[in-house]
């Protein structure tokens, strides 16, 4: 046999190796790999001398000016709210409509606030965010405009405040936490689902070792927004959920959740599958909407978590078919259950009861049933997250209603004044805004699992449990 | 360079490619392969000359004469249940213990059926299965005993009807179709929860259209066995708990769920990825039952699975922690939606009830609540399954409760009475057995995608929905 011949069986031999290689590893533009049958994000690592943000607190502001960037349907609600909270001052309100901005100067007034200043137009919010007297920027907009927002106003030296999702991609969840790091600014996700009564109360329930150790736990957004979809600027939404596949609202399911489950306080999330159905109701909104027959969004989308600590986490999206609204909040421990839809129910073991002097004798607990009423708040009562008992003498005081975007307004101007660390930090946004596009991976790669990108970079432990703050 | 390196070049690269491809395609011991990061399971032939068992139907048979195996928790029912039911006579009855028999005579003879022949011991099954004068065997056995028993009985000319899961592994679903198909006999897995009420009734508006296309769909099966556990056999249920991850009894929420998507009636299931929590409840009961600190099953398992059609189910499996029994009976639609634990609901849109007739004037529904009472009620009654208008009927003339696990029994009786399809066939038995394996190879692979077989082997559109058959 000829040199020849062999030299071109190695070349055939090394271009199909090759080709194979490359297939594997680098066939794609995603800012993913595909490792052993799992697909891992690009993690890129912390520049020298940066540091973690966790616990971190900024010095006390006295009076926190704000500026808002957004005035439509979310943006509409902290222009009354920041008027019942001491040290609290809109100072600025910026959006694309000046009668938005008319609206909303008219609302201040209504509630006692001082006019604010106008930025009107689509380049408006960076002079917004240039302003020296301003402290926090609270952001307001669609989904794609918060990180870039975000990113700008901390460093122009402003805490940020941001909707959910704070971002749309693994990537400028990265960017986030980084500018926040860089920086040393506070980047909170205004996720208000953590801050309402159910989920405050069980959450201090299960600090308090009521449900044993907490193993599972589901949450979701099944919210239809039939009625909605038109309310929102140049129709984003749908827009945004036309173009892209998986959980892409994953937050005010997962926020209460991870709080149980002291995510990057102890534990952290590690692998992620998600499912969708095909889309039916979503491609004809599109058809309706938008003029087109595409709609990758799936009409129904299951997300599976797995935890370092072994525990699991269930989430669902769906903003499609019609069914009653459900954020399917519930906790399973290994000594008790919470359930928050379509009916608030708890199961406690007795000893759990008897030990918290809640009833004296629970000899007719059925394990296969929720607490009776009567019990039902009567550990309700006892339980009350210290956060709910602070903001019912403040509403007596103040005025504001109790519900859970003024507890979330109240509480970030609290810890902001006081110079305490605030109850959500930059992991926090980064972590539940980075499953939309991880589930989409996982969705697009035939249900492959996904490495959750630790964005503590190692430090998840360092925290011990997750604590909201109090001014000693 | 001399011939001999090339040979050893291309030895090595034939080597390293070869050792590459044995890693990713054969290194396991496993039933099934990896390929392109999804796990596929061996998909054994069909035999020349065997064929399809959808819409089978038997010969009438007058009288059915029963034998039954297995008199101990699940076994215990049948014997009173058959004495209400026309055309049944239970001829036989099998046990490892004689002091179950003795009881079971008693039951029969209270229930006024006359005695049935023993068979006592550890093999004495078989010479159960051989009788001339059995129709049906009717198996009530720890779950690693069903298809060995199932496919004896078949071989020797006997229909069977067997307990949940009919089988534990993938390789036991295709002896059961095999035998089946070749024997021309009956295999029906007693899944008594597709006979429940609310799943019947909602099966029938499913039917009706009322809830537009079923997109979505969950069940499960959460269930604290803690008083339980020391009632199964020789501790049956909790060693093979103990010795195999994965959703090992995903029977209940599945059936009702398969029935309202039309599996292998139009649909079927392909795709299914799973993941557990570890093991706590299940360690300390293994502890103290079992001497080992030891134990594969999770405490908590959850199991997405995808459709040909492109809808998805969501099974839950959690039979450790202490919570409110649970089924998770749950249908998304298009247009409606229902919903069973905690608390039964149903949405319509008000289109689906003004065309129903169910009531003239809808103007207050509202879409993110359920039905209120009266009209959910209305429904409820007007779109009753045939199944159960039946059974009520039944059950005023000759006695004998409705419930699910009567009913059921009724059926498979009426319908090998009058040589009819039964209502679950032995691709239902496969494919909702298999998921035992399945969920467990994911969970093993690190939550990989598993392709679900096909029991079918590719006829899951011959039959056009799901159907009770009724005679004329």
């Amino acid at each position: 046999m000829k040199r020849r011949t062999y030299v071109l069986a190695i070349m055939v031999i090394c271009a199909v190796v090759g080709a194979y290689a490359w297939y594997t590893f680098a066939s794609n533009d995603k800012p993913y790999r595909i490792v052993d049958g799992v697909i891992r994000f690009e993690e890129p690592k912390r520049v020298e001398g940066q540091t973690s943000m966790l616990g971190f607190a900024a010095e006390p502001i006295e009076t926190v000016r704000i500026g808002i960037i957004g005035l439509g349907m979310r943006g509409w609600g902290p222009l009354k709210r920041m008027a019942f909270i001491e040290g609290a001052e809109i100072v600025a309100i910026c959006d694309l409509h000046q009668d938005r901005i008319d609206r909303s100067q008219k609302r201040l007034e209504e509630f006692g606030s001082p006019r604010a200043d106008e930025y009107v137009g689509e380049d408006a919010w960076k002079e917004l965010c240039k302003r020296e007297d301003i402290d926090l920027v609270y952001i307001v907009t669609p989904w794609e405009a918060h990180t870039p927002m975000a990113v700008y106003a901390m460093e122009q030296g402003k805490h940020v405040a941001i909707e959910v999702p704070a971002a749309t991609t693994v990537a400028e969840c990265w960017q986030l936490v980084d500018t926040s790091e860089r920086t040393r600014r506070h980047c909170m996700m205004l996720e208000n689902c953590v801050y309402d009564h159910f989920e405050l109360t069980t959450l201090n329930m299960a600090q308090h070792g009521l449900f044993g150790e907490i193993i599972h736990a589901e949450g979701g957004y099944i919210h239809s927004l039939d009625p909605w979809w038109d309310k929102y600027e140049s129709n984003w939404r749908l827009k945004f959920n036309q173009a892209n596949k998986g959980d892409v609202y994953a937050t005010h399911g997962l926020g209460p959740i991870c709080f149980a489950l002291n995510i990057h306080r102890g534990d952290r999330m590690t692998h992620l599958v998600s499912m969708d159905t095909n889309s039916w109701v979503g491609k004809e909104l599109a058809k309706k909407s938008l003029g087109t027959e595409e709609f990758a969004n799936g009409d129904h989308t299951s997300t599976l978590i797995r935890t370092a600590n072994g525990k699991t986490i269930q989430l669902s999206h769906n903003v499609y078919t019609p069914q009653p609204y459900s954020r399917r909040y519930q906790l399973t421990g290994t000594k008790g259950f919470a359930n928050k839809y379509p009916v608030r129910g708890l199961y406690l073991e007795g000893d759990a009861i008897a030990d918290s002097g809640i009833a004296q004798s629970h000899e007719n607990l059925d394990s296969h049933k929720f607490l009776p009423k009567e019990l039902h708040d009567a550990v309700v009562e006892k339980y009350r997250h210290p956060v709910q008992k602070e903001l019912m003498e403040y509403a007596k005081k103040v005025g504001g209603h109790g519900g859970m975007d003024f507890i979330m307004d109240y509480r970030l101007i609290y810890c902001l004044r006081n110079g305490l660390p605030l109850d959500q930090d930059v992991y926090d946004a980064a972590e539940w805004s980075c499953i939309g596009e991880l589930s989409r991976a996982s969705i697009e790669n035939k249900f492959m699992a996904v490495e959750v990108p630790d964005f503590t970079r190692g430090e998840w432990k360092k925290l011990d449990g997750q604590k909201f703050s109090f001014a000693e």
